[in-house]
């Protein structure tokens, strides 16, 4: 194999083979393939794409570099869910407890925040001593014991989309469709899944914020998952708010814990239920939507989420007595209301502005090495098109000191604004399996 | 400066201001900026392209990543060509000493073969004794002192170039008309010239076969040269054909000095003169297309050229007696006839196999490591459009051994093609200057 020649082709447009693909991966995670000639590469593939046979070679070639979760030989039914990422995107903590409270397993993989986005990971750090780093045998047997673990990336779970990311992020080549779908499939194909959920964002805060391109990254992750024997589908859910009320590490583990008591926020808890019913109707854990949503709901109602997500947490080194008491978690040095500025129709509560506020505040990476302070947020209680009068309290600013509060109501000033009018857009706008795209929005 | 956000600006199709070319550039060579962000980099460009100011500033800030050769505060009219490469290409060795021998002072610095295409430093280093690698301050004082220095590209000399092809080389990121620019033209403006003249080769067995595609390097190169002081004119000739009858490299040295005494094939021959006529005229070294062309015939005819070679050589370690006596290069342990295999019409002499050919003889390279036989190659007397006789004498092959004969035998069926029809293409198409594009062709 030559590799300035396979990036020759790649570059003039034409697909490599699968076995080019499977050498190239794997001489690459051994080290015998240079980052140079990877960077050139994947700046030819975010030109010109892959082909379908591409991409399910690539990913098959980032799975087979590393180790799998496996639940061969049981019984158990195995799901996920996975999101592109947003503001106030706390769903996984309430999730993953619900599901498995109806018996099916969760081996939840998360990642950490980087830019605007939070990460799961930071939000279950702030809770004193929770562990995320669990190897393949503690998560398996966790889920085992438990039916859930909310675990980081293991080093043994495909290691060469570990390398090839931290490439692509250096590199200018994250931007591309298929090498995204390529590297979340990987990961998740590697848990052993019975079935998969895709929480993909869309508008200003998403990482692709039109819908057209979500559609396209949604149907290229479900054919992935599809072909590989995974059953997949995919809600477009909106991203030009903040999803739910907390945005800021502890707050949100506060606001799913509420979640969990059944008193979240009604768009938080629309999401996660709709996520949750296409996981136990995926598994076959549910007869019928219907169905499926009252054992989610019972699972809430009764007590047994909480309780489940009680034991990962101790299961994972966690403090549980957060559950009752959200003094456990970090408390930030100073709270200050903030107040509408006008009076008139929420027309913007821009998540990508809140994002990067929670960064400055210190509550965010700007790089992978950045320490965090999980205390600092907002909690934000008005959505586009809700009417607000001057002077209302519409936000609380949690940060460090009193700097943090000047800056933090600086950010409140731009990312929301009142005007004449505002409206709402529809908090789930699409359905997407394999058989195509269905339109939610028109249907409200 | 935050690289992988200069990476995505030029993915995204936008250009990078200079002062980022300049960092950039520097920082690369300084080994601050990794190979895999500056190979993710020009994939873009080979992508993107480059803007008439970005091109300047890659340029410049490659020309500062070393030293020049100055003449300033001299009274030296210096002047260069530069080939973009091809077959039987000897035309600096005539050139350089039969223009230098006007009273020009040619710093000329060349590279080596690879791939299918022949290298000056190659075949210089074919006779015996000489020394291609002077330093700056060497190849000075040798112009200074006979008006010409044959001479590989200097540690001294762009050091940022000699790192970035390297890189190219082996990224699949070559083939980019400004970065072969930049490449080309950091080099040249580099020397201190006072005129620059570029021989572009179309056809077959050039690097940018499509006319189209050349006269765009030509002009891209010019607009570089004259915006940096340098006035530049390009010729496109043709390479869908070998230059002349020798290729391989001790074979060409001989019919360079054939030519010195007023004895080589005419089109090498033209393509000479006509070169040289473009270097005196653009440094005033003659009045007109008239007195420059009888200057540089003077400059054969009387034995000068020659002579100035031979002064060359001697400076360089050679040995000079090759001027006299060819016998001195090294010599093929195998020499055998190539006879036309029916009669006809010559239709192709594909530069391209003949190259090829040559590397498989051993006289070129794979890598640059690879070690070479002067000895080896062809002599080809018939060019495309000549009439043969089944049987009548066309060729001599120059091998190692009676398996080089087989071989090349097998090369030379493939490369001569005798058909019903052939025609000769002109041999010097088109004249490049800042101003336009003038077709020679349909004026002979």
């Amino acid at each position: 194999m030559v590799i300035p020649l396979l990036i020759q082709h790649k570059r003039d447009g034409h697909a490599l083979r699968p076995e080019d693909w499977r050498t190239l991966i794997g001489e690459y995670t051994a080290g015998r393939v240079p980052d140079y000639q990877m960077a050139a590469l994947l700046m030819a593939v975010v030109w010109r794409g892959l082909t379908t046979d591409e991409l399910a070679a690539l990913t098959d070639a980032m799975i087979a570099s590393g180790d799998r979760l496996s639940f061969d030989g049981s019984t158990l039914r195995v799901a996920d869910k996975h999101s592109t990422g947003g503001v106030g995107d706390k769903v996984s903590l309430l999730l993953a407890p619900m599901v498995a409270s109806c018996g099916v397993a969760v081996p939840m993989m998360s990642g950490r925040g980087l830019g605007h986005t939070g990460g799961t990971l930071d939000k279950l750090e702030a809770i004193p001593g929770f562990r995320t780093n669990l190897s393949i045998r503690e998560a398996k047997a966790q889920i085992e014991r438990i039916g859930c673990a909310l675990i980081g990336q293991t080093p043994e779970i495909a290691p060469a989309d570990k390398r090839l990311y931290a490439l692509r992020d250096v590199t200018g080549t994250v931007e591309s469709i298929p090498l995204i779908s390529a590297s979340i499939m990987s990961k998740k194909l590697a848990e052993g899944l019975t079935g998969l959920v895709l929480d993909v964002k869309t508008g200003s805060g998403a990482f692709l914020p039109e819908p057209a391109r979500a559609i396209e990254l949604a149907r290229t992750m479900i054919a992935l998952g599809e072909a590989r024997g995974c059953p997949t589908v995919a809600l477009l859910t909106a991203m030009d708010r903040p999803l739910g009320r907390a945005c800021g590490n502890a707050l949100e583990v506060e606001e799913a814990i509420e979640g969990l008591r059944d008193g979240g926020p009604p768009d938080l808890m629309e999401v996660t239920y709709a996520l949750g019913v296409e996981m136990l109707l995926l598994v076959g854990a549910a007869a019928d939507p219907k169905d499926a949503r009252e054992r989610l709901q019972a699972a809430v109602t009764s007590g047994r989420a909480l309780e489940t997500f009680g034991r990962i947490i101790e299961a994972q080194g966690g403090n549980p007595a957060v559950i009752d008491d959200p003094a456990v978690l970090p408390q930030a040095g100073a709270v200050e209301v903030y107040r509408a500025q006008r009076s008139g129709v929420v027309a913007t509560v821009e998540p990508r502005r809140i994002g990067q506020a929670i960064v400055e505040l210190g509550g965010g990476r700007r790089s992978l090495e950045d320490q965090i302070d999980a205390a600092v947020g907002f909690v934000i209680t008005v959505k586009p098109g809700d009417e607000v009068r001057e002077g209302e309290p519409i936000a609380s600013i949690f940060a460090r000191d009193s700097d943090g509060i000047v800056s933090g109501t600086a950010a409140l000033d731009e990312a929301i604004g009142v005007r004449e009018r505002g409206h709402l857009t529809p908090l789930i706008s699409h359905r997407i399996t394999s058989t195509g795209v269905e339109s939610l929005a028109e249907a409200r």
